[in-house]
């Protein structure tokens, strides 16, 4: 099968996990040369920037891979989610807000040499106030309410660890100061 | 062994390919409950935004995975090499320039949840032109020169697929323009 410059010449799943599936292809590369493309398959993502006035909503939480990092509200788009449906699902659950008016900011790849995964991305304004049901793994999270020029600087200064949040909000601190 | 309020019972490699490693870990959650994380380790990333005067330097390249996007110049830290000198390293295969002003923009998690890898981010001035070398698996590379303005509205179109590519477009173009 052709992508673009590569072909596939076979695709198998060698290893899963509850979370994640390992490929190894059978490729030809776009030099022509023949080889093996592993890759990893797993859940898209939803980060969410919810504006409450001219504050933004980011959860803290302790990442059992990299520490107590912020990022916006998101997580896993479930099976037979939409990511739309996650993002709401995910944004009620972490921070009780709901409704609104939702933006799209589309989508980035996390690691597009790696996983075709994507983690969309919204802007949510006008959202109602409700309470939060964190998962109970997730016992640890707090919700932090921030003024868009100070997340803006804890995103320049990497406190907000994970890539697609310190995108939105950069992007949406651009966007809405534009 | 601890690590905040999650404690590792047993860390393990369950599969391995040339580029990454599985690994299954027994853990205590932090809401008391055992179980199993399952993760991925693979080599930091690094993104580099050169600027020549007022344009940013870009590369298209159809991506196995996602297929053709735009991105910063950048890739894999290999073994043995420190963040900058990878970043120096791709920065010239890829584009052909060295040298300059580097000013670190940290670093963000791609997949916080997923793996512990960072994908370091720096901004480059006044770099030297070169001739690019680019790898012959990359062959249908080219590199694309845009006005901020453009790389920005590339950024939110999706146009720049990669999330630390954007975020380090939108952070350059917001830093500068502040």
């Amino acid at each position: 099968m052709p992508r673009g410059p590569w072909t596939t010449t076979q695709s198998r799943i060698a290893y899963s996990t509850p979370r994640f599936s390992v490929y190894e292809d059978e490729v030809t590369r776009p030099d022509g040369t023949a080889g093996e493309y592993d890759w990893i398959q797993t859940s898209d993502q939803v980060r969410v920037a919810v504006l409450t006035g001219d504050h933004v909503l980011l959860v803290e939480q302790y990442h059992y891979l990299i520490g107590r990092t912020l990022q916006l509200p998101g997580g896993n788009v479930e099976d037979g989610e939409t990511a739309e449906i996650a993002a709401k699902r995910e944004l009620e659950q972490e921070t009780g807000r709901r409704d609104g008016r939702w933006t799209s900011y589309g989508r980035l790849a996390p690691l597009p040499g790696l996983s075709p995964i994507y983690t969309h991305l919204w802007l949510v304004q006008d959202a109602v106030a409700g309470t939060a049901k964190p998962e109970s793994v997730e016992r640890d999270l707090r919700v932090v309410s921030m003024s868009l020029p100070d997340a803006l600087r804890a995103a320049y200064d990497n406190k907000i660890g994970c890539a697609a949040s310190a995108a939105l909000v950069f992007a949406v601190a651009g966007g809405l100061s534009a």
